[in-house]
Protein backbone atom coordinates (compact mmCIF):
# COMPACT_ATOMS: atom_id res chain seq x y z
CA UNK A 1 0.00 0.00 0.00
CA UNK A 2 1.27 3.12 -1.21
CA UNK A 3 1.38 6.59 1.19
CA UNK A 4 -0.91 8.24 -1.01
CA UNK A 5 -3.41 5.07 -1.00
CA UNK A 6 -3.34 5.03 2.74
CA UNK A 7 -3.82 8.28 2.76
CA UNK A 8 -6.62 8.31 0.67
CA UNK A 9 -8.19 5.60 2.88
CA UNK A 10 -7.80 7.64 6.39
CA UNK A 11 -9.20 11.01 4.94
CA UNK A 12 -12.21 8.50 2.64
CA UNK A 13 -12.89 7.13 6.50
CA UNK A 14 -12.17 9.77 9.00
CA UNK A 15 -10.09 7.22 10.43
CA UNK A 16 -6.46 6.71 11.47
CA UNK A 17 -7.64 3.74 13.69
CA UNK A 18 -5.51 0.06 13.68
CA UNK A 19 -7.35 -2.56 15.43
CA UNK A 20 -4.96 -4.66 17.01
CA UNK A 21 -5.84 -8.27 16.85
CA UNK A 22 -3.99 -9.40 20.30
CA UNK A 23 -6.46 -12.51 20.57
CA UNK A 24 -5.82 -15.52 23.48
CA UNK A 25 -8.01 -18.25 24.29
CA UNK A 26 -8.55 -17.11 27.84
CA UNK A 27 -10.08 -13.91 27.00
CA UNK A 28 -12.35 -14.89 24.02
CA UNK A 29 -16.10 -15.50 25.05
CA UNK A 30 -16.84 -19.09 26.78
CA UNK A 31 -19.09 -19.71 23.31
CA UNK A 32 -16.46 -19.28 20.91
CA UNK A 33 -13.64 -21.06 22.92
CA UNK A 34 -15.32 -25.10 22.26
CA UNK A 35 -15.44 -24.15 18.59
CA UNK A 36 -13.28 -26.25 16.08
CA UNK A 37 -11.47 -22.54 15.32
CA UNK A 38 -12.38 -20.28 17.93
CA UNK A 39 -9.30 -17.91 17.25
CA UNK A 40 -9.52 -17.35 13.61
CA UNK A 41 -13.26 -17.16 14.32
CA UNK A 42 -13.33 -14.30 16.97
CA UNK A 43 -10.52 -12.44 14.68
CA UNK A 44 -12.55 -12.98 11.85
CA UNK A 45 -15.77 -11.15 13.25
CA UNK A 46 -13.53 -8.66 15.07
CA UNK A 47 -12.58 -7.64 11.49
CA UNK A 48 -16.25 -8.13 9.90
CA UNK A 49 -17.62 -5.60 12.64
CA UNK A 50 -14.73 -3.49 12.48
CA UNK A 51 -13.45 -2.85 8.88
CA UNK A 52 -15.23 -0.14 7.71
CA UNK A 53 -14.39 2.23 11.14
CA UNK A 54 -10.51 1.84 10.70
CA UNK A 55 -7.94 1.79 8.54
CA UNK A 56 -5.27 -0.89 9.66
CA UNK A 57 -4.84 -4.47 11.65
CA UNK A 58 -2.08 -5.02 13.42
CA UNK A 59 -1.05 -8.81 14.33
CA UNK A 60 1.23 -9.43 17.24
CA UNK A 61 3.02 -12.62 16.73
CA UNK A 62 3.50 -12.96 20.38
CA UNK A 63 0.16 -14.08 20.81
CA UNK A 64 0.29 -16.68 17.77
CA UNK A 65 3.40 -18.46 18.40
CA UNK A 66 2.22 -19.39 21.84
CA UNK A 67 0.44 -21.98 20.50
CA UNK A 68 2.78 -23.27 18.31
CA UNK A 69 2.46 -24.21 14.74
CA UNK A 70 -0.71 -24.25 14.90
CA UNK A 71 -0.58 -20.54 15.68
CA UNK A 72 1.47 -19.58 13.14
CA UNK A 73 -1.27 -20.89 10.71
CA UNK A 74 -3.91 -18.96 12.60
CA UNK A 75 -2.04 -15.87 12.30
CA UNK A 76 -1.11 -16.60 8.34
CA UNK A 77 -5.09 -17.01 7.94
CA UNK A 78 -5.94 -14.29 10.03
CA UNK A 79 -3.52 -11.74 7.75
CA UNK A 80 -4.91 -13.58 4.56
CA UNK A 81 -8.62 -12.45 5.75
CA UNK A 82 -7.62 -8.83 6.41
CA UNK A 83 -9.48 -6.69 3.42
CA UNK A 84 -6.74 -5.53 0.87
CA UNK A 85 -8.01 -2.15 1.23
CA UNK A 86 -6.58 -2.18 5.12
CA UNK A 87 -2.83 -1.86 5.93
CA UNK A 88 -1.88 -5.41 7.75
CA UNK A 89 0.97 -4.80 10.59
CA UNK A 90 2.92 -7.68 11.70
CA UNK A 91 3.64 -6.63 15.17
CA UNK A 92 6.99 -8.69 15.40
CA UNK A 93 9.89 -6.48 16.35
CA UNK A 94 12.18 -8.45 14.58
CA UNK A 95 15.86 -7.82 14.01
CA UNK A 96 19.15 -9.85 13.32
CA UNK A 97 22.16 -9.32 11.25
CA UNK A 98 21.67 -8.54 7.40
CA UNK A 99 21.35 -12.29 6.03
CA UNK A 100 19.23 -13.17 9.04
CA UNK A 101 16.92 -9.72 8.48
CA UNK A 102 16.34 -10.79 5.17
CA UNK A 103 14.77 -14.12 5.81
CA UNK A 104 12.66 -12.29 8.34
CA UNK A 105 11.81 -9.75 6.00
CA UNK A 106 11.04 -13.00 3.34
CA UNK A 107 8.94 -14.33 5.85
CA UNK A 108 6.15 -11.48 6.79
CA UNK A 109 6.60 -9.98 2.75
CA UNK A 110 6.26 -13.09 1.08
CA UNK A 111 5.50 -16.10 2.73
CA UNK A 112 2.77 -14.24 5.00
CA UNK A 113 2.44 -11.17 2.23
CA UNK A 114 1.66 -8.34 5.48
CA UNK A 115 2.55 -4.87 4.42
CA UNK A 116 4.57 -3.84 7.01
CA UNK A 117 6.22 -5.38 9.82
CA UNK A 118 7.75 -3.86 13.21
CA UNK A 119 11.54 -3.63 13.64
CA UNK A 120 14.22 -3.16 16.72
CA UNK A 121 16.61 -1.12 15.57
CA UNK A 122 19.31 -2.17 18.74
CA UNK A 123 21.37 -4.08 15.75
CA UNK A 124 21.68 -0.91 13.49
CA UNK A 125 21.32 -0.18 9.52
CA UNK A 126 22.25 -4.19 8.12
CA UNK A 127 19.23 -5.17 10.38
CA UNK A 128 16.59 -2.87 9.33
CA UNK A 129 17.61 -2.73 5.10
CA UNK A 130 16.71 -5.72 4.18
CA UNK A 131 12.78 -4.58 5.51
CA UNK A 132 13.42 -1.44 3.43
CA UNK A 133 14.32 -3.48 0.06
CA UNK A 134 10.49 -4.81 -0.17
CA UNK A 135 8.75 -1.98 -3.02
CA UNK A 136 5.62 -1.46 -2.09
CA UNK A 137 5.95 -2.50 1.88
CA UNK A 138 6.79 -0.26 4.96
CA UNK A 139 9.02 -0.88 7.45
CA UNK A 140 7.74 0.21 11.40
CA UNK A 141 10.66 1.09 13.63
CA UNK A 142 10.57 1.00 17.36
CA UNK A 143 11.27 4.68 18.27
CA UNK A 144 9.67 5.38 21.76
CA UNK A 145 8.17 2.95 23.51
CA UNK A 146 4.81 2.90 25.93
CA UNK A 147 6.90 0.94 28.52
CA UNK A 148 7.70 1.66 31.80
CA UNK A 149 11.33 -0.18 30.32
CA UNK A 150 11.81 2.59 28.01
CA UNK A 151 13.35 4.68 30.64
CA UNK A 152 15.95 1.95 31.27
CA UNK A 153 17.33 2.85 27.67
CA UNK A 154 15.44 4.56 24.79
CA UNK A 155 15.37 7.35 27.54
CA UNK A 156 19.07 7.60 28.33
CA UNK A 157 21.29 10.66 26.99
CA UNK A 158 22.81 9.76 24.03
CA UNK A 159 24.97 12.57 21.86
CA UNK A 160 22.82 16.21 22.46
CA UNK A 161 19.31 14.09 23.12
CA UNK A 162 17.98 10.43 23.73
CA UNK A 163 18.86 7.61 22.70
CA UNK A 164 15.47 7.27 20.83
CA UNK A 165 15.85 10.55 19.34
CA UNK A 166 19.09 9.04 17.67
CA UNK A 167 17.61 6.06 16.19
CA UNK A 168 14.84 8.05 15.08
CA UNK A 169 17.42 10.48 13.10
CA UNK A 170 19.43 7.80 12.10
CA UNK A 171 16.86 5.56 10.92
CA UNK A 172 14.96 7.95 9.16
CA UNK A 173 18.04 8.31 6.67
CA UNK A 174 17.75 4.70 5.93
CA UNK A 175 14.32 5.41 4.63
CA UNK A 176 11.48 7.66 3.01
CA UNK A 177 7.95 8.79 4.59
CA UNK A 178 7.06 6.14 1.65
CA UNK A 179 7.79 3.16 3.23
CA UNK A 180 8.82 3.73 7.14
CA UNK A 181 7.27 4.52 9.84
CA UNK A 182 8.23 4.79 13.90
CA UNK A 183 6.82 3.34 16.49
CA UNK A 184 6.13 6.29 19.14
CA UNK A 185 4.14 5.44 22.71
CA UNK A 186 0.92 7.20 23.36
CA UNK A 187 1.67 8.05 26.78
CA UNK A 188 4.76 10.23 26.02
CA UNK A 189 2.09 12.90 24.46
CA UNK A 190 4.34 15.90 25.26
CA UNK A 191 7.24 13.94 23.38
CA UNK A 192 5.18 13.74 20.29
CA UNK A 193 5.38 17.22 18.91
CA UNK A 194 9.15 17.29 19.64
CA UNK A 195 9.61 14.06 17.31
CA UNK A 196 7.79 15.66 14.76
CA UNK A 197 10.89 18.30 14.83
CA UNK A 198 12.94 15.25 13.68
CA UNK A 199 10.81 13.67 11.16
CA UNK A 200 7.48 15.73 9.98
CA UNK A 201 6.14 13.64 7.37
CA UNK A 202 6.93 10.13 8.48
CA UNK A 203 3.65 8.30 9.90
CA UNK A 204 4.22 7.41 13.56
CA UNK A 205 2.76 3.91 14.68
CA UNK A 206 0.78 5.36 18.66
CA UNK A 207 0.58 2.01 19.95
CA UNK A 208 -0.05 2.79 23.77
CA UNK A 209 -4.08 4.51 23.54
CA UNK A 210 -6.07 2.03 25.52
CA UNK A 211 -5.18 0.25 28.17
CA UNK A 212 -1.69 1.02 27.71
CA UNK A 213 -3.06 4.75 28.85
CA UNK A 214 -2.55 7.69 26.83
CA UNK A 215 -5.40 10.67 25.58
CA UNK A 216 -6.40 10.20 21.89
CA UNK A 217 -6.72 13.73 22.15
CA UNK A 218 -3.26 15.06 22.98
CA UNK A 219 -1.60 12.33 20.63
CA UNK A 220 -4.03 13.63 17.60
CA UNK A 221 -2.67 17.12 18.24
CA UNK A 222 0.47 16.49 18.25
CA UNK A 223 1.29 14.31 15.85
CA UNK A 224 -0.93 14.87 13.20
CA UNK A 225 0.67 16.00 9.55
CA UNK A 226 -0.69 17.62 5.81
CA UNK A 227 -0.76 13.43 4.91
CA UNK A 228 -2.42 12.39 8.38
CA UNK A 229 0.87 10.64 9.77
CA UNK A 230 -0.72 9.09 12.62
CA UNK A 231 -2.23 5.38 12.80
CA UNK A 232 -3.34 4.63 16.51
CA UNK A 233 -3.87 1.38 17.39
CA UNK A 234 -6.03 -0.26 20.04
CA UNK A 235 -5.95 -3.74 21.14
CA UNK A 236 -7.55 -4.59 24.27
CA UNK A 237 -9.36 -1.97 24.70
CA UNK A 238 -12.09 -3.06 21.24
CA UNK A 239 -11.84 -6.77 21.03
CA UNK A 240 -12.23 -7.60 24.68
CA UNK A 241 -14.57 -4.27 25.40
CA UNK A 242 -16.79 -7.27 26.39
CA UNK A 243 -16.10 -10.68 26.60
CA UNK A 244 -19.44 -11.97 25.75
CA UNK A 245 -21.42 -12.92 23.19
CA UNK A 246 -22.05 -9.40 22.02
CA UNK A 247 -17.92 -9.09 21.81
CA UNK A 248 -18.43 -7.91 18.04
CA UNK A 249 -21.05 -5.46 18.26
CA UNK A 250 -19.38 -4.17 21.38
CA UNK A 251 -16.02 -3.59 19.76
CA UNK A 252 -17.63 -2.01 16.68
CA UNK A 253 -19.44 0.39 19.35
CA UNK A 254 -15.83 1.07 20.73
CA UNK A 255 -14.31 1.33 17.34
CA UNK A 256 -17.04 4.05 16.38
CA UNK A 257 -15.91 6.04 19.16
CA UNK A 258 -12.34 6.51 18.36
CA UNK A 259 -13.53 7.16 15.10
CA UNK A 260 -15.72 9.76 15.74
CA UNK A 261 -13.13 11.63 18.03
CA UNK A 262 -10.93 11.16 15.19
CA UNK A 263 -13.14 12.58 12.42
CA UNK A 264 -13.05 15.98 14.98
CA UNK A 265 -9.37 16.29 14.37
CA UNK A 266 -9.11 15.58 11.15
CA UNK B 1 19.74 -26.99 32.63
CA UNK B 2 21.89 -25.24 35.82
CA UNK B 3 25.12 -23.20 35.24
CA UNK B 4 26.68 -26.23 37.21
CA UNK B 5 25.17 -28.82 34.57
CA UNK B 6 26.00 -26.80 31.98
CA UNK B 7 30.54 -26.18 32.83
CA UNK B 8 30.64 -29.93 34.23
CA UNK B 9 28.63 -30.60 30.52
CA UNK B 10 31.55 -28.15 28.86
CA UNK B 11 34.40 -30.22 30.74
CA UNK B 12 33.77 -33.51 30.30
CA UNK B 13 33.71 -32.79 26.57
CA UNK B 14 36.53 -30.54 26.58
CA UNK B 15 34.22 -28.15 24.04
CA UNK B 16 32.18 -24.75 24.96
CA UNK B 17 30.91 -25.32 20.82
CA UNK B 18 27.35 -24.27 20.09
CA UNK B 19 26.26 -25.70 16.73
CA UNK B 20 23.47 -23.07 14.55
CA UNK B 21 21.43 -24.55 12.62
CA UNK B 22 20.06 -21.51 10.09
CA UNK B 23 19.46 -24.18 7.58
CA UNK B 24 17.72 -23.42 3.84
CA UNK B 25 16.60 -25.17 1.91
CA UNK B 26 19.21 -24.17 -0.92
CA UNK B 27 21.93 -25.25 0.65
CA UNK B 28 21.71 -28.47 1.72
CA UNK B 29 22.58 -31.70 -0.69
CA UNK B 30 20.14 -32.16 -3.60
CA UNK B 31 20.10 -35.61 -2.43
CA UNK B 32 18.21 -34.61 0.61
CA UNK B 33 15.96 -31.39 -0.93
CA UNK B 34 13.62 -33.87 -3.04
CA UNK B 35 13.12 -36.06 0.59
CA UNK B 36 9.70 -35.21 2.42
CA UNK B 37 11.14 -33.58 4.96
CA UNK B 38 14.51 -32.19 3.99
CA UNK B 39 15.06 -29.73 6.62
CA UNK B 40 14.09 -31.85 9.18
CA UNK B 41 16.69 -34.38 8.24
CA UNK B 42 19.32 -32.21 7.67
CA UNK B 43 19.35 -31.29 11.58
CA UNK B 44 18.62 -34.42 12.49
CA UNK B 45 21.85 -35.68 10.67
CA UNK B 46 24.05 -32.96 11.79
CA UNK B 47 22.80 -33.42 15.31
CA UNK B 48 23.73 -37.24 15.05
CA UNK B 49 27.20 -35.90 13.71
CA UNK B 50 28.62 -33.15 16.03
CA UNK B 51 26.55 -33.78 19.83
CA UNK B 52 29.34 -35.25 21.62
CA UNK B 53 31.94 -32.29 20.22
CA UNK B 54 29.46 -29.66 21.23
CA UNK B 55 27.72 -28.39 23.98
CA UNK B 56 24.52 -26.37 22.74
CA UNK B 57 22.46 -25.86 19.75
CA UNK B 58 21.36 -22.78 18.42
CA UNK B 59 18.35 -22.51 16.14
CA UNK B 60 17.55 -18.97 14.88
CA UNK B 61 13.73 -19.02 14.05
CA UNK B 62 14.14 -16.43 10.97
CA UNK B 63 15.42 -19.51 8.81
CA UNK B 64 11.87 -21.25 9.80
CA UNK B 65 9.49 -18.77 10.03
CA UNK B 66 9.88 -18.06 6.25
CA UNK B 67 8.45 -21.43 6.03
CA UNK B 68 5.11 -20.29 8.05
CA UNK B 69 3.26 -22.36 9.68
CA UNK B 70 5.14 -25.60 7.93
CA UNK B 71 8.66 -24.28 9.53
CA UNK B 72 7.47 -23.43 13.12
CA UNK B 73 6.95 -27.16 12.88
CA UNK B 74 10.04 -28.19 12.04
CA UNK B 75 11.58 -26.05 14.22
CA UNK B 76 9.86 -27.98 16.67
CA UNK B 77 10.53 -31.22 16.17
CA UNK B 78 13.92 -30.15 15.94
CA UNK B 79 13.90 -28.18 19.15
CA UNK B 80 12.40 -31.73 20.70
CA UNK B 81 15.08 -34.12 18.74
CA UNK B 82 18.17 -32.10 20.63
CA UNK B 83 19.57 -34.24 23.21
CA UNK B 84 18.87 -32.93 26.80
CA UNK B 85 22.01 -33.28 27.92
CA UNK B 86 22.48 -30.01 25.37
CA UNK B 87 21.78 -26.51 25.82
CA UNK B 88 18.92 -25.65 23.27
CA UNK B 89 18.56 -22.20 22.28
CA UNK B 90 15.87 -20.37 20.77
CA UNK B 91 17.74 -17.80 18.52
CA UNK B 92 15.01 -15.34 18.89
CA UNK B 93 15.95 -12.00 19.60
CA UNK B 94 12.49 -10.84 21.11
CA UNK B 95 11.20 -8.35 23.15
CA UNK B 96 8.35 -6.56 23.73
CA UNK B 97 6.27 -4.67 26.36
CA UNK B 98 5.89 -6.97 29.40
CA UNK B 99 2.30 -8.55 29.13
CA UNK B 100 3.74 -9.39 25.47
CA UNK B 101 7.30 -10.55 26.47
CA UNK B 102 5.24 -13.27 28.53
CA UNK B 103 3.98 -14.65 25.81
CA UNK B 104 6.35 -14.49 24.31
CA UNK B 105 8.67 -16.46 27.13
CA UNK B 106 5.48 -18.90 27.42
CA UNK B 107 6.03 -20.01 23.15
CA UNK B 108 9.45 -20.41 23.47
CA UNK B 109 10.04 -22.07 27.65
CA UNK B 110 6.86 -23.80 27.81
CA UNK B 111 5.17 -24.81 24.18
CA UNK B 112 8.76 -25.60 22.43
CA UNK B 113 10.50 -25.74 25.64
CA UNK B 114 13.74 -24.21 24.72
CA UNK B 115 16.52 -23.68 27.73
CA UNK B 116 17.59 -20.35 26.45
CA UNK B 117 16.19 -17.55 24.21
CA UNK B 118 17.82 -14.53 22.64
CA UNK B 119 16.37 -11.22 23.60
CA UNK B 120 16.26 -8.04 22.32
CA UNK B 121 17.20 -5.69 25.17
CA UNK B 122 15.84 -1.90 23.58
CA UNK B 123 12.50 -2.38 25.51
CA UNK B 124 14.10 -2.42 28.89
CA UNK B 125 13.30 -4.33 31.91
CA UNK B 126 9.63 -5.34 31.81
CA UNK B 127 10.86 -6.71 27.98
CA UNK B 128 13.06 -8.47 29.92
CA UNK B 129 12.12 -9.63 32.96
CA UNK B 130 9.05 -12.24 32.20
CA UNK B 131 12.08 -14.80 30.40
CA UNK B 132 14.13 -14.23 33.48
CA UNK B 133 11.27 -15.24 35.66
CA UNK B 134 11.66 -18.74 34.49
CA UNK B 135 13.45 -21.63 36.79
CA UNK B 136 15.95 -23.46 34.96
CA UNK B 137 16.24 -21.49 32.15
CA UNK B 138 18.49 -19.07 30.29
CA UNK B 139 17.76 -15.46 28.95
CA UNK B 140 20.58 -14.35 26.77
CA UNK B 141 20.54 -10.78 25.92
CA UNK B 142 22.39 -9.29 23.14
CA UNK B 143 24.73 -6.40 24.53
CA UNK B 144 27.79 -6.31 21.55
CA UNK B 145 26.99 -7.79 17.76
CA UNK B 146 29.03 -8.81 15.07
CA UNK B 147 27.70 -7.10 12.70
CA UNK B 148 28.53 -3.57 10.99
CA UNK B 149 25.33 -2.14 12.54
CA UNK B 150 26.53 -2.61 15.65
CA UNK B 151 28.44 0.59 15.31
CA UNK B 152 25.04 2.68 14.60
CA UNK B 153 23.89 2.58 18.30
CA UNK B 154 25.43 -0.10 20.34
CA UNK B 155 28.93 1.79 19.44
CA UNK B 156 27.88 5.17 20.44
CA UNK B 157 28.62 6.78 23.71
CA UNK B 158 26.17 6.93 26.72
CA UNK B 159 27.16 7.98 30.20
CA UNK B 160 30.37 7.00 30.72
CA UNK B 161 31.07 4.20 28.00
CA UNK B 162 28.88 2.90 25.10
CA UNK B 163 25.20 1.89 24.56
CA UNK B 164 26.09 -1.67 24.95
CA UNK B 165 28.27 -1.56 28.28
CA UNK B 166 25.45 0.04 29.50
CA UNK B 167 23.47 -2.41 28.47
CA UNK B 168 25.33 -5.19 29.76
CA UNK B 169 26.12 -3.08 32.99
CA UNK B 170 22.40 -2.22 33.53
CA UNK B 171 20.76 -5.98 32.78
CA UNK B 172 23.25 -7.51 34.66
CA UNK B 173 21.59 -6.95 37.85
CA UNK B 174 18.23 -8.19 36.74
CA UNK B 175 19.22 -11.48 36.51
CA UNK B 176 22.47 -13.88 37.81
CA UNK B 177 25.28 -15.81 36.35
CA UNK B 178 22.47 -18.99 36.98
CA UNK B 179 19.79 -17.54 34.09
CA UNK B 180 21.43 -14.41 32.28
CA UNK B 181 24.17 -14.73 29.51
CA UNK B 182 25.19 -12.19 26.81
CA UNK B 183 25.54 -12.35 22.99
CA UNK B 184 28.86 -10.49 22.60
CA UNK B 185 29.93 -10.72 19.03
CA UNK B 186 33.57 -12.19 18.34
CA UNK B 187 34.83 -10.04 15.45
CA UNK B 188 35.06 -7.10 18.48
CA UNK B 189 37.90 -9.51 20.60
CA UNK B 190 39.37 -6.79 22.11
CA UNK B 191 35.93 -5.26 23.85
CA UNK B 192 35.98 -8.92 24.92
CA UNK B 193 38.28 -7.95 27.92
CA UNK B 194 36.42 -5.01 28.72
CA UNK B 195 33.70 -6.36 29.16
CA UNK B 196 34.36 -9.21 31.17
CA UNK B 197 35.84 -6.32 33.71
CA UNK B 198 31.62 -5.20 33.90
CA UNK B 199 30.60 -9.35 34.39
CA UNK B 200 33.40 -11.46 35.13
CA UNK B 201 31.00 -14.31 35.53
CA UNK B 202 28.56 -14.21 33.31
CA UNK B 203 28.29 -16.87 30.58
CA UNK B 204 29.30 -15.23 27.11
CA UNK B 205 27.33 -16.52 23.58
CA UNK B 206 29.75 -15.52 20.90
CA UNK B 207 28.34 -15.26 17.71
CA UNK B 208 30.38 -14.62 15.23
CA UNK B 209 33.05 -17.35 14.94
CA UNK B 210 33.45 -18.76 11.55
CA UNK B 211 31.99 -16.71 8.31
CA UNK B 212 31.19 -13.71 10.22
CA UNK B 213 35.11 -13.47 11.16
CA UNK B 214 36.77 -13.18 14.41
CA UNK B 215 39.48 -15.59 16.02
CA UNK B 216 38.43 -18.51 18.28
CA UNK B 217 41.85 -17.90 19.93
CA UNK B 218 41.34 -14.40 20.51
CA UNK B 219 37.81 -14.91 22.23
CA UNK B 220 39.09 -17.69 24.09
CA UNK B 221 41.68 -15.64 25.65
CA UNK B 222 39.56 -12.77 26.14
CA UNK B 223 36.80 -14.61 27.35
CA UNK B 224 36.97 -17.80 29.95
CA UNK B 225 36.47 -17.52 33.00
CA UNK B 226 36.61 -19.89 35.96
CA UNK B 227 33.24 -21.52 35.13
CA UNK B 228 34.33 -21.97 31.49
CA UNK B 229 31.70 -18.51 30.69
CA UNK B 230 31.99 -18.85 26.80
CA UNK B 231 29.58 -21.07 24.29
CA UNK B 232 31.45 -20.23 21.01
CA UNK B 233 29.06 -20.88 18.18
CA UNK B 234 29.30 -21.60 14.77
CA UNK B 235 26.54 -22.01 12.21
CA UNK B 236 27.38 -21.81 8.47
CA UNK B 237 31.19 -22.63 8.41
CA UNK B 238 30.37 -26.30 10.46
CA UNK B 239 26.89 -27.30 8.98
CA UNK B 240 27.85 -25.89 4.99
CA UNK B 241 30.96 -27.21 5.44
CA UNK B 242 30.38 -29.29 2.37
CA UNK B 243 27.06 -29.05 0.58
CA UNK B 244 27.71 -32.38 -1.12
CA UNK B 245 26.32 -36.09 0.30
CA UNK B 246 29.06 -35.99 2.65
CA UNK B 247 27.92 -32.91 4.64
CA UNK B 248 27.37 -34.72 8.09
CA UNK B 249 30.80 -36.48 8.00
CA UNK B 250 32.56 -32.94 6.99
CA UNK B 251 30.70 -31.21 9.95
CA UNK B 252 31.73 -33.65 12.18
CA UNK B 253 35.01 -32.79 10.86
CA UNK B 254 35.05 -29.10 11.54
CA UNK B 255 33.12 -28.97 14.62
CA UNK B 256 36.10 -32.07 15.56
CA UNK B 257 38.82 -28.94 14.54
CA UNK B 258 36.75 -26.07 16.82
CA UNK B 259 36.89 -28.78 19.90
CA UNK B 260 40.28 -29.58 19.62
CA UNK B 261 41.11 -26.00 19.68
CA UNK B 262 38.94 -25.29 22.52
CA UNK B 263 40.50 -28.06 24.41
CA UNK B 264 44.06 -26.44 24.14
CA UNK B 265 42.37 -23.18 25.85
CA UNK B 266 40.23 -24.96 28.52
Amino acid sequence: MTLTNLTAQIRSKNSYLCVGLDTTLEKIPPSLRTGPDPIFEFNRQIIDATMDLCVAYKINTAFYEVMGAAGWDILARTAAYIPSTHLRIADAKRGDIGNTSHQYARAFFETLDFDAVTVAPYMGSDSIRPFLEYPGKWTIVLGLTSNEGSGDFQQQPMGQGMLYERVIEKVSGWGSPDNLMFVVGATKASEIASIRKIIPHHFLLIPGVGFQGGSLKDVSQAGLNEQVGLLVNSSRAIIYASQEEDFASVARQKAREYQSEMKSYL
